[in-house]
């Protein structure tokens, strides 16, 4: 039944300004943000108009956390991992190496008490967050030179950010941070050894296959990174409820429709990289099983001497085992047939 | 900025009716219509009100496409493959044994073109559809006695509904269409050898656990089953568009949001029913080759005889394909690495 429309006071017109940590280039995750941006006005007749910045317009993009904290904008769009220089306990409600998926991060932030850990750290920084994307899996790089060992990685320069980039410096490699325009000379001249990037969408557009014809799965460092809009808590408060709830599950959209969005764009990436000489190497057990054990190593020392990143860490670490034991059941035993039967 | 508030015409009050397919014993599936209708009345200051009733309180949870068509209740929560006996069309909306897992179904519905597709199909029924959920895969069930091989199939009285009971058919079992509450008398008397429902945690409350020890992995005729809102075309045209918008985004939560609900839930549900003695089997190759055999042949069989299948299966078949190579790579290669390694 529809009653007829009642003159009331109507809500507020709010306009905010989002700065993503993306530049427009990378469009599934650009997009992350006009998912939620588009939504919510379509939702509110244009009165909650959220204007959407690429990295670089109003701060660099790695500099998104800050710009929220100190009210320079009102909400980011970002990877937490990207502020693991300010604090470690960021990567863990986005990515860390060999840590969950992207089904299993929406679990433990959305059901498993993830969020309310998260919150209470980013309440140091002044804001609040939603869960707003994910890439899946990512892949392992691009290399000039087969890697086949252990003794393959010792010396080997790689552009390879965050934690990943500690593990690789574990396994004797020298990690460079480089970006993401900068990558492609310094693989053709040989600056550097190997590079990663995203994953075959993303990869594919900075032609890293035309001067490196190894491409490494999978991308141990990011089985699932979160992306999250973080908001300045104060501008948060001054919302109308109508508008948090429409913001809360336009974020809910971009969360699953970014992976949507990367499932559907990556194989036929892979087909085209692959038609174009590409040679998909797995990482072998010995590199596997040496990163899986910096990485635990990198974990308990970074406990030892961080009580927020042990207190969260502590809680991920009994989820993502428990997850893995249900997941390797019934989800993982199903794809693994269908992946042989085609 | 906040400008004033401006007095001007509000959206009107407008009240639906959902029938959920689901009992609300079945809490996280039902939950799926509660995520929808809280999420749109507290965006709209509780002026777009759906009441959400129960399978069975207006209509039988079989009878909700009906309901919807016919204009009884304006929308409702359902599994698509409910109505296989209507049109086998219906299964490539949800499931279908050995088809799409749930983020591949995210994928095609969103951005593979399976949204365009389903919606030709259900103008016949007078709906519009969005997708409302998912509970990962499924699990294959429980047997009083262990099944080994194709001979241990033949004769089999096992509970399973739809497609999945067709295959089952096709092995030499019979299959059998219990509701849910009539199934433990039945597998506890022996009136049937074998009972499926969804997985652990709804599995674990009506106690199948007690008469059949074995339960089998994975449910592969559900790979990842989405379910999904039906609304009355004649009245979604009718909404304002702010309340369409505000529709689209909450069933975009609901999607995201059961699968995660689903994937907390079920690890700890699975341990506790471990620790009852239940024994955790794997379908064996021969059987799961012979059942992917005899699906292949039914749809086979099916496409020759309905052009509304044919016409979206080829496109959901050849799009699984694309995907099944892709997820191979990465995400199913991270996902086993970590489930060996605790």
């Amino acid at each position: 039944t529809v009653s007829a429309p009642a003159i009331a006071q109507a809500q507020p017109t709010i306009k905010w300004r989002l700065t993503s940590s993306f530049p427009k280039s990378l469009d599934t995750l650009y997009g992350g943000a006009e998912v939620l941006a588009n939504r919510l006005r379509a939702m509110t007749n244009g009165k909650f108009d959220i204007r959407v910045f690429a990295g670089g317009e109003i701060v660099p993009g790695l500099q998104a956390l800050d710009a929220v904290q100190q009210g320079t904008v009102e909400c980011c769009h970002t990877a937490p991992y990207y502020y693991v220089g300010k604090d470690k306990t960021f990567a863990l409600g986005c990515s860390i190496p060999f840590g969950m998926n992207a089904r299993q991060m929406n679990a433990w932030v959305y059901y498993g008490g993830g969020q309310k850990l998260l919150d209470e750290f980013y309440a140091n920084y002044n804001i609040v967050s939603f869960m707003g994307g994910n890439s899946g899996t990512q892949m392992g790089g691009w290399f000039r030179k087969e890697i086949k060992n252990l003794g393959d990685i010792k010396g080997l320069k790689m552009r390879v950010a965050g934690l990943g980039g500690t593990v690789f410096e574990r396994l004797g490699a020298v990690p460079q941070q480089i970006a993401g325009g900068d990558i492609y000379p310094a693989l053709e001249k040989g600056t550097i050894d190997a590079a990663e990037w995203v994953g075959p969408y993303d990869d594919e557009k900075l032609g890293f296959f035309k001067v490196a014809k190894n491409y490494y799965y999978p991308g141990w460092w990011e089985p699932g990174p979160a992306f999250s809009f973080y908001v300045n808590k104060k501008e948060w408060d001054k919302l109308p409820k109508e508008y948090q709830e429409a913001f809360q599950a336009a974020a809910y959209e971009a969360n699953v429709t970014m992976l949507a969005e990367y499932d559907h764009k990556n194989p036929p990436a892979l087909s085209r990289l692959l038609s174009q000489g590409v040679k998909l190497q797995k990482y072998s057990d010995e590199i596997m099983n040496a990163a899986y054990k910096a990485a635990m190593e990198i974990y308990a020392e970074e406990s030892a001497k961080n009580p927020a990143f042990k207190k969260i860490y502590t809680e991920y670490d009994k989820y993502r085992k428990t997850q893995n034991a249900w997941f390797s059941v019934a989800d993982t035993t199903m794809d693994r047939f269908l992946q042989t039967h085609k």
